[in-house]
C-alpha cells in the first residue's frame, strides 16, 4: 500500500507483469507546459528491453496514452493519467515455477506478506512496474530542464569487476552515454563490460553492476531538514528500485575512510554565488544542496533468474532443482540508467516545488 | 518542513542546539504498552557526548520528560510528547563564526534555504536534533522486543583504514558492543580505532567511520511495494542522520561485483518456514522481508568542523581562514551506533503496524 | 495537487469530462478478495446519467475496465487500475460559453487558480470526475460487507422545498431507494420532487437537494482522534463532492438549539455490548463510532449551469448574457446518492484498516 | 494516531486534561517572520475558561511557552515546538466517575478503541487539546494577516432558540464580537443568550449554539481539487473540533432549497479583478477560492457533561444514576469562538502555500 511517491509531484503507479495494463496517475504537474505523448516516449523507449542488444529479445512496444490532464498540447494542472498496454497477458511461461520460490526473486516474500502472488511471481517487483516511473518522471525532467536547466545524466559505471575509468561529471551528456549499448561512455571499459555480460549470458549466469548520476545546475536550498534531506529522499528513492543493494553520495564509503581536513570542500567566490574548490560532499551539505553538481552510485545486485540449475525447496520445503526457462536479462544496468535519471528528476521536482513555497 | 517521520507509528521532532528545548511527539503508539522515563533515558544516555570518553567533552544530562500519552506508566494510545532541556541556550561559542560558513558543514545551505540561520549555524544539522529521534526510538524498540522479540544491534565496523573483522550478526549484543568505548566489538580493531581518533583530536582533525547494524527475528512479510520497500525506507531512515554518505544492505556494493549463481540465496526448510542458506540478500527480497537477518551498514564522513585552519570566504566571498574554536567530536560514529538503532527501530515499526492491517 | 484520498485505503482519480479517460488507482485493497467488473460496474451503473429518467439524456455507457491488481478474480493485494473511456471527447458544446465563465460554476476559479482552463470549463469540478470514486467506493463497499457486515444506503430527503416523512433508517434499504427514479423511499414527497424537478426542467431552471445516509453494523472504535474523528472525515469527503454546500451528523443544526438533558444518549446493555436508546449522537462520540448507527445528511446546491438567459460578465469584464446550450441537469441529488454511498464507504474503509492495527 | 493536521503549515498537536503538559509542533513556519510568545498568547486568553464570566471557573493562567524555532523574535524555518502546562495534574474530580461512561461523552468511545482510557475519561477528546492548536493558528493567523491581508473573524450566531440578526461580514471585527461575554455582536440576542445559559446553569442542564466564520481578502484561487476543495478542508477542520454536529457554507442547507436562477453569483468587474453580485457560494466555487469574502457556520451540540441525575449503565452494563460533580461549561460556543478561528487559519494558510508553488 504505498505505489506512491513525492509530496507535491506525487505519482501513483499501478500495474504487474502479465495485467492488461501498467501505468501512472501523476499529480502536481505545474499548468500550461507543453507536453505529448512523444515527450514521454522518449525515456520509454530507452527503458525497453529490446532497445539494447543486450537485454531479454521480448519485444514490448510500450506505447504510452496520455488519458487526461493534457488538452491542446499543455497541461491543466490537473492530475495526468498516463498507461502502457502489456502485450502478454498470459502468464504461461512462469507456469512451472509455481510451485518453487525462486531464490533471491520475490516470490516467496510477496506469497508471505499477501498470501497470494501473481502468476508471474513477485508482482509488482517486476521491472515493468518501472514504466509507470519513466512516464512520470519525462514530465518532471522536462519541467527541470524548462525551468531551472536542470540536467542529469546516468551512466554505467561498473559491470562485475569492470569498472569505468572516471567520466568529467560536468560535461558527460546522454548522447555520450548511448553511444554504446552498454551506456558506458568509457569505451575500452564497455568492451569489457559487454564481454561479461555476453559470458555471462552464454554461462547461464548473471552478473551485477553500477550505476553512476549526475545532477547539473541545482539552485542551492532544495532539500528538506530534516528527514526529506535531499541524500535521504535519493537513497529512498533508488532503493525503491528493483535489485538494488545500496547507495552512496559524493565521497560515499570511501569518504568514511577520509579525515575532515581532506574532505571538507572549501568555499570561493563562483560568480555571484559560493562554490566550493572540491565536491566530496556531492553537492549536498545538511541535506540541502549547494548549486555544486550533485552526483551519487547505485549498487545492483546481478538478476536472481538465471538458466543455471539451482538447488532449492519449494514452497512446500522439499528439496528441487531449478532452471529458469526463457531469455532472461543476464545485466539490469543498462536498462537501468533511464530509471535512475527518472527516480532523480521525481524527486527534484519535488523538493524544487517545495522550495517554491519560500519564494 | 518535513520534520515528520512514519505514517503509523510518526514522529515529529523538533529543537534546535541553543533553543530552551528539544523533543518529540509520537503519535501512533500502541496503548496499553507499559512506559516510564527510564525506558527512554537508557538509549538517550548511550548517545549522550560524555557518555563516551572519546566524544566532545561538553556535558549535557539530557534528561527525558514524558509530557503526555502516559498515565499510571501505560500508554494511552494517544500522542507522546517529550522533551529534553537544552542546558547551554547562549550560542556565544559560535559568534566568531558567524560571518564565516564553516566548508562542509550546514550553515551556507541553511541560510541559501531558509534566508536566515541560527546563531549556532546549521540550525536543524545539530546532532542534538537527534535526541527527539532516539527518545521516540527508544519506544518503538520496546514495542518490537515486546511484540514480537525483534533485536537491533548496531556497531562499529570502521574509524578511518582500521576495519573491524566480521562479527557474528547472528549472536552479537548491545552489551559486547558497549564493551568498549568505541562500540566495535572486535578489541584489536577498537585499539586501532581509538588511537586513530586520539591521533585525529591531536591533530586537530576529524576522521569518518562506517556503522553496521543486524535486526534479528524480523517476520517475513515486512515492507511495503513499491516506494515503501524495506531497504528504501531504511535507506531513507539511515541518509536522514547528519554526516551519512552512503547505505548497502546485504551485499551492497560488493554484491554489484558478484554473479547471481553465487549470489543468489537457495532456500531451505527451516523449522516451519522457509530460509536461505546464505544471506547476501540481507534479509530482504523483492523491498519485503524474508525471515531472515536483516543487516546493513552506514557510512559517516569525517566531521567538518576541525580546529586545524582552514582556507576558505565569508558570506560575501572574501577570503578568509577559519579556525574552530572548542571542542569538537572528531568522530561520530560511537555515538551514532543508538541513533541508527533507532531509525531501524522507526522503521520497523511503522512497517509492522502496516503489515498487522493484512493480519 | 490533491487528487489522492485516504490514509491505507487510498485512491488517486484522474480524468476531465473530455479527455480520453477518466479513471483511479485504488492502493491498499486487501489481498485474496473476489472481485470482478460487475462488482464495479452497479455503482457505476446506478451513477451514470440516463439510468434516471429525470438527468441528462447524454448516454455514456461508461464500462470499467480492470487494468491491474487482480488475477484470475482475486486481488493481489496491488493497486488497482481502472478507467472508463470518455465517448465524447470533443469540447464542442462548450465552445460558445469560453469567453464567458458561467455564473457559480467553476470555470472562474480554475482559470485564477492554474491559469488555463479545460475547453469545458470547470476540468476536474465536472461530475465525470467522481467515476472514478465510485469504482473505487465499490470496493471499498465489497470489502466492508464481507468483512464486518456494513450496510451503507443513501437517499433523497428533500428536492426543493419537499422533504420526505422520516424514514427507518435501521431498515431502509437500495432496493427501496431505488423504487423510484428520484431515489426517495417516501412515495408522496417522491411524487412531489418528480414534479418539481420537470417543473425546472421547463423552466430552464434548476433545484437543490438533501441527500441523507445511514451506515449500520459498524463496529465501535472507528475514527482517529484528533483531526481524523469520524464524523471530521465523512465531512470531508462528502464537502469534496460537487455542488455540496452542507454537512450534518446526528441531531447536526437542530441539536444546536437543543438542552444536553434532551440531547444526551443514555446508556443501555444492548446483548454483550452497550448501546443508546436514543441516537441524537449519530453513532459518534469523541470523533469514534459507539456501535449506533451512523447517519448525516449533505446539502447539494441547484446546479449552476441553466438554460435562463443570465445577466453577467466575460473574462475581460464586459457585460453579457450567457445562456446555456444543450441539456443540464436540473437536480443533482438522485445520482449523487450512490456518490454518496461511494464517499461513505471509502472513509470507513480507511477508518476499519487504521483500526485493525490496534486489534 | 490522527494527531497531525495540514499538508505545509502541518502542525501535530500533543496532550490531555490531566498529563504535565499540553501542546503542538508547527512544522513549515515560513522563516524570518517575527514572533514572540505574546503574538501567540493573544488567542489562547481567548479561549481561556475563566476569560469569560460564563465558562467554568477553573482558572488556568495557560502562559504558552515556545521551545524551539525562533531566535531573537524571528522565525528560523525550522519547526516551532510549544507547550502549555496543565497545573491541575491530578484526575480527582473525575474518579467517582470512572466506572460509568458519562453519556454523549467519549468515555466509552475511547474504552473501546484503545482498551484504556484517562482517568479524565476521554482523553484528547478534552477541551484543553485545542491549546496546542490555538497556539499553531495564532502563528498562522499572523502569517495570513501579514502576507496577504486575511482577516477571519468569528462570532456566536445562535444560542438555543436565540438566534443573532445578520451581522455586516464585510465589516465585523473582533472587537466588535468581544464587546460583550457571549461574542455575539447584536447586543439584544447577546442578552438573550446570557439568559439562556444562565438558565441552563442553574438548571444543571447545558445547551447548544451556533458559531458563524467570515474570511475577508482571500486571493481568488485557494482549494485543492479535488479532495481538498477549500470547503472540503474547512469542514473536516471544524468537525475535528470537539461537540460539533454540523457545518454549512454560503446558502448551506437553505441554499439546497433554492432554484439555480436565484442561487447563481452573477459575475461583475470588481476593479482590475471579476466579482460577483451576491455571495450565495459563500466565495467558493470549485472549491478553489473567488475572491470574493468566504463565510461559513459551525453546529455546536449542548455539553454532555450536565449536573442533572441521568439515568445510564455502567461499563458492566448495570443501572445507575449519573450526576456531574464539579462545574462544568454549559455552552462551549463563546470559547469556541477563537477555536474556530484557529482551524479556518490553519487550513487558509496550508493552502495559501501550496498555491505559492504555481506562482
Amino acid at each position: 500500500m504505498s505505489s506512491s511517491f513525492g509530496r507535491i509531484f506525487r505519482i501513483s503507479t499501478f500495474g504487474e507483469s502479465h495485467c492488461p495494463a501498467v501505468g501512472v496517475v501523476v499529480d502536481g504537474v505545474p499548468p500550461r507546459m507543453s507536453l505529448t505523448e512523444a515527450d514521454i516516449q522518449l525515456q520509454l523507449d530507452r527503458r525497453r528491453p529490446g532497445g539494447n542488444k543486450l537485454g531479454t529479445e521480448r519485444d514490448e512496444a510500450d506505447q504510452v496514452k496520455i488519458l487526461s490532464g493534457v488538452e491542446n498540447g499543455l497541461t491543466l494542472g490537473t492530475p495526468i493519467g498516463m498507461m502502457v498496454n502489456n502485450k502478454d497477458q498470459r502468464p504461461g511461461d512462469y507456469g512451472s515455477m509455481s510451485q518453487i520460490p525462486r531464490p533471491s526473486h520475490a516470490d516467496y516474500t510477496y506469497q508471505m506478506k499477501y498470501g497470494i502472488h501473481a502468476s508471474s511471481g513477485g508482482g509488482r517487483s517486476s521491472a515493468r512496474e518501472t514504466i509507470g516511473r519513466v512516464a512520470a518522471g519525462a514530465i518532471a525532467e522536462k519541467y527541470l530542464l524548462q525551468e531551472y536547466g536542470i540536467e542529469i545524466v546516468a551512466w554505467v559505471s561498473s559491470v562485475g569487476d569492470h569498472d569505468s575509468t572516471a567520466v568529467d561529471m560536468e560535461t558527460i551528456t546522454r548522447a555520450q552515454v548511448d553511444a554504446n549499448e552498454i551506456r558506458c561512455p568509457d569505451p575500452q571499459a564497455a568492451a569489457k563490460m559487454v564481454a561479461e555480460i555476453t559470458a555471462s549470458r552464454e554461462a547461464k549466469d548473471s552478473v551485477g553492476g553500477v550505476v553512476s548520476c549526475v545532477c547539473r545546475n541545482l539552485p542551492a536550498g532544495l532539500g528538506e531538514p530534516v528527514f526529506d534531506r535531499l541524500e535521504a529522499k535519493l537513497a529512498h528513492a533508488m532503493l525503491s528500485l528493483p535489485a538494488t543493494k545500496g547507495f552512496e553520495i559524493g565521497s560515499g564509503f570511501a569518504g568514511a575512510r577520509m579525515h575532515g581536513s581532506a574532505h571538507n570542500d572549501p568555499f570561493v567566490k563562483k560568480g555571484d554565488r559560493l562554490g566550493t574548490t572540491t565536491n566530496y560532499s556531492g553537492g549536498v551539505q545538511g541535506g540541502i544542496s549547494n548549486g555544486e553538481s550533485v552526483y551519487f552510485r547505485i549498487a545492483f545486485k546481478p538478476p536472481a533468474t538465471i538458466g543455471q540449475a539451482q538447488q532449492t525447496v519449494d514452497y512446500a520445503g522439499t528439496e528441487t532443482t531449478l532452471e529458469a526457462k526463457g531469455r532472461h536479462d543476464p545485466c539490469v544496468v543498462p536498462r537501468a540508467v533511464p530509471i535512475v535519471e527518472t527516480m532523480t528528476a521525481l524527486v527534484l521536482a519535488d523538493l524544487v516545488m517545495l522550495q517554491k513555497i519560500r519564494g
